[in-house]
């Protein structure tokens, strides 16, 4: 498991005054990175210098309950773990305890000049095993 | 069915140069509110001046292929309509005709007091119905 | 003089029930864009094929009046050309014809490797001159 | 001077690989949205309770340098305090302490009702001195 703390701001926020329901993608995908970096695995270094790119092929969310602004909440994310796939689920949590959303993304790693599937490298493997 | 038309400009891409995930969850939104407004249900009066609300209980997304700056594209949209609720569900097909993302947006009629499931009002559902 | 015709939706709304200030911004430089293809210097060639960048150094906006979900507005576009930049200037104009924001991006042509000022190419010249 | 610490993700750039232009508004914004909580003014608090609105009326933003994915960079937060507006300025750092932006926003308090010029609340006026 890992934690990422977050708070809604005004930018994320719709006319309906909540978070607006494609924020939590972003919100969900900033987590994915922030743990990427914790692991020595960082996205801009992926994109920029290694041979292989980790696009996602799937994402869902489930809503529970509405974030406003102003509300702080956790993310709580965890993996499991393919040959040549992952996937990680989000779980949001408001400063209640209660869950406000659930989010999965689902990534391969292709190669990035043929993009075909290859297996995930041993380093970012071995990273993602530590929250499944 | 209906069709809306839209491009990827530079804000909707990220440094590896595509559509960022998350925004074809914006497009598929804007999409849905120009239809909303095409059956006359546009979602600012709805806000402003409506009973009731359609927040989305569920949202997902298959990514098929990679849209670039700059290009072009079609999304087409299909309901499935039940008491209470409805589902949305977005194809982009590119200018050859090849579809990069298939999207699905779940929407459910609710108070807006009370936040209790309600019957999908009579004019939203004969709307939704012409694109069932 | 240029135009782009554009409607405010939810995503670009905030909790106070407005645009949000900073998407005022991505609704020019999508106008920008919209302009460049039209004189057939897109964004996506120049960024990918060509031996130049166009940085945005400068932007600014003064706001007028608030724009709602669902409002349409047209976006007015002209320009300023010097030898190694150019000014854009974007009128916001509601339906009623009231200006609801005017907004400034300054662009400089720079080489793409070594960061240098250059003359603009004489095609985006042209073009840009369109507007003047 | 008020501090607040950020990071550039993958929402936050563009195909050209950089933290895209108006991005850095959200990234002001958010400092001052955060600021704002330090003194106890938080803006949910402001647009749900209060009779008066800050909205912003001007913005503008010098670029100097970019900023790319993954990069960290610190937002430095000052204030120019008047009867009923005030004026924020915050400087954009990389972690080599060179300041790859410099944004303003001009604030005006007005009346929720009749939108109005109204003297800042006294509360607020006091926290925004603190970074004048």
């Amino acid at each position: 498991m890992f934690k990422v703390h977050a708070e809604v701001k005004l930018s994320h926020t719709d006319a309906a005054g909540l978070l607006f329901f494609a924020e939590h993608f972003k919100f969900a995908h900033s987590a994915y990175e922030t743990f990427m970096k914790s692991i020595d695995c960082s996205l801009g270094r992926i994109i920029r210098d290694s041979d292989f790119l980790l696009p996602i092929v799937h994402a869902e969310a489930d809503y529970k309950g509405g974030l406003c602004l102003g509300d702080e909440f956790d993310i709580f994310l965890k993996s499991e773990v393919g040959d040549s796939s992952f996937v990680l689920s989000y779980s949001f949590k408001d400063s209640d305890g209660n869950v406000s959303a659930e989010i999965k993304t689902v990534h391969v790693s292709v190669n990035k000049e043929t993009k075909k599937k290859i297996p995930l490298s041993e380093k970012l493997r071995k990273g993602l095993l530590t929250i499944a």
